[in-house]
């Protein structure tokens, strides 16, 4: 799942990343994305009742003017500038201004984000100070960097990217993306940040609805510890230098390269993780909506008793079926199935065949874990993806800051 | 908060409990209450999906005929009954059965409840074969030994008792009771049982009335890893010995006494537990409604990011506002005041004092952990009750069957 920068570029964006001196390990903790012609874009926003100032700050950016091209991204780590009071905006300002200033560009050209220890002042100054390193750094191939500076906890930097093809099988345009990693292991929460960006035309109004397609079919469906967060930021840019015109067929193609490129970074971050010893693939199907199967899907997702179970490697088929019907979505026994792997543990009100458990226990001992849940004759279906609960989690969320 | 049984009675109401062997260890695993003479009854039942065998008789067996007397209460642990196919209930007629015959009362005078493993065949000829013995061992402070009976891996029986008194002081009548513990390190699941037992001359109704409104300030205020079970159960039996006449006045003393009985039990129920290090006590004001505080408390006390920052002694107030604001129930920085103990962290935008965190963690040292969140200047306020989230949890749970 770990990918290796492989030199991806797409046309119009250049991106930089540096360190800033904002994490106390001196580690990268600022980057730039830049888009020199400007570029159409469009953001799905953490709806957090607490959402920190950046976020607050890119609602009124995009519905101020939503043909206004985005010319530059200005992301950190280390600091969420959230629960901030009057010095979260203020600090927002004063990086966009400093940012505009040195680019040469318009204050609302400009879009930032923050991740990182909640609670804290933003510390402007050594932001500012890493602009002009940041604005030398700007290349084509310059994401590695980039989303390198992102992370907080992150054991990876993840990237993903995908070309748009044609009928012919050629190359038409591209999608880029990286992004940090939620929860697990993060210090504070499970923050999201992930930046995807295309060459073609598009209105920000097609980028909205593509940008929501994708992040609920993949970002929307990882949890790792269940917290929302602050922050939490998916943002995509158009630069408009691909030739190719837009019709139907070349959305459906970008709609499904963006599609890959948000569930490819979705599952990096699930899987990443110095605590996540396996990931549980969970597929409900059965129900009478797709949004019934979802909330079952997360309710096993998000069981703490589950998440120890696959964590352990136990085959604890019970436990799944008690996560399952505690959600609310109507079920029956009687028309219940669960399996682990392709082994069957509860089949409509019968207990698992002899030698079922040592099976989905050898399921259990790989880091991929498929559960899967048909809960009754519905067309509803939805699949989520969790990590593990274990001791390394306790450990990195327990003993943080003390 | 560990109840020695002090020997207390409930007139018209005997108790007792042995080992049938349904537990591997050999440990109690069976208990009986006993009404001689009937008594009224109702229980609040969890609503789970795949609510248990014996929690669907019980539905039932109140729904038939609420007027109808109970004479027995027929409760094993070590065996949930739960998601056992058609064997469940055929386990449960089974058993009402053996019971009344011993007995010598009509079938439709016995309940039953059982806790323990899900998914597995309730061995119903040991349960049998127990009867005996626990009929002989009926006595009226056997209370204990029900107690005992009923935990799974609680640590500890959980008993609770209170008089209920007159204005000249006189005790008029008793509530008694018995519970076993949720979570934390239970198992399989949280699963709460409760038996509460009063002397008064109740009717069904006054007592679905007044058992709803103590379980709601006191069983429905716990969360250890924020599962519901499939077998939850709190019973409310009245025998009707006391000579006292029903008054309203008599009414709210009984009320008072049995809300005391029953938060003490549920607190016995978060302390309790070889995993739980810290109880955190999470009262949130200022919400518009009482529901929409309950919903930010809950929201509060299921986090594992706060969860383990509790574990940890760890005054992070960053994620109990990023916790509180991922509910969706509204707030504003500007109104929010959060407090570990009676030190202010966060008071509408304002970061916590210098000293304040070395404070807090003073705070965090100890085993009951006072949190306050002010979110407005509406009327509604909750509290809620939570075990932290650290390695014993993990060992316990993620280690089990296995």
């Amino acid at each position: 799942m770990t990918a290796t920068y492989d030199g991806w570029t797409i046309p119009g964006a250049l991106a930089s990343g540096t360190a800033a001196g904002i994490k106390a390990s001196g580690k990268e903790d600022v980057a730039l994305i830049a888009f020199p012609d400007g570029a159409a874009w469009g953001a799905v926003l953490t709806r957090h009742e607490l959402r920190a100032a950046p976020v607050r700050y890119l609602e009124k950016l995009r519905a101020a003017d939503p043909r206004k091209p985005l010319r530059l991204i200005v992301i950190n780590s280390g600091n969420a500038n959230a629960c901030t009071g009057p010095k979260g905006p203020e600090a927002v300002t004063a990086t966009v201004r400093a940012a505009a200033l040195a680019a040469d560009v318009a204050p609302d050209e400009v879009a930032v984000s923050s991740t990182g220890v909640i609670g804290v002042e933003l510390p402007v100054h050594k932001l500012k100070g890493a602009l002009p390193h940041l604005r030398a750094g700007l290349s084509a191939t310059g994401w590695d960097a980039a989303a390198r500076a992102i992370c907080t906890t992150d054991a990876t930097p993840k990237l993903a990217y995908r070309p748009i093809v044609n009928a012919a099988g050629g190359v038409i345009a591209h999608v880029g993306g990286i992004a940090k990693g939620a929860g697990m292991i993060a210090p504070n929460m499970a923050t999201l940040l992930g930046y995807v960006v295309t060459d073609l035309t598009l209105t920000p109004a097609q980028i909205d609805v593509a940008l929501k397609t994708a992040v609920n079919a993949s970002f929307n469906r990882i949890t790792v510890d269940g917290d929302r967060s602050t922050n939490d930021t998916v943002l995509l840019a158009a630069t408009g230098k691909a030739t190719v015109a837009i019709d139907d067929t070349v959305l459906a193609a970008f709609q499904m390269a963006l599609d890959e490129v948000c569930l490819e970074l979705a599952k990096m971050i699930v899987t990443d993780g110095e605590g996540a010893r396996r990931v549980a693939e969970i597929s409900v199907s059965g129900a009478l909506t797709d949004d019934d199967a979802l909330r079952v899907a997360r309710g096993v997702a998000n069981s703490p008793l589950v998440k120890t179970a696959i964590y352990g490697g136990d085959p604890n088929w019970g436990r799944i079926a008690a996560a399952a019907g505690a959600v609310g979505v109507p079920m029956l026994e009687e028309t219940l199935v669960i399996k682990i792997g392709d082994v069957t543990m509860f089949d409509r009100g019968n207990l698992p065949a002899p030698g079922s458990e040592r099976a989905a226990a050898a399921v259990l001992a790989g880091s991929w874990v498929p559960i899967t849940l048909r809960i009754g004759k519905g067309p509803g279906k939805a699949t989520v993806w969790a990590s593990d609960l274990g001791h390394e989690y306790v450990t990195c969320n327990a003993d943080y800051r003390t």
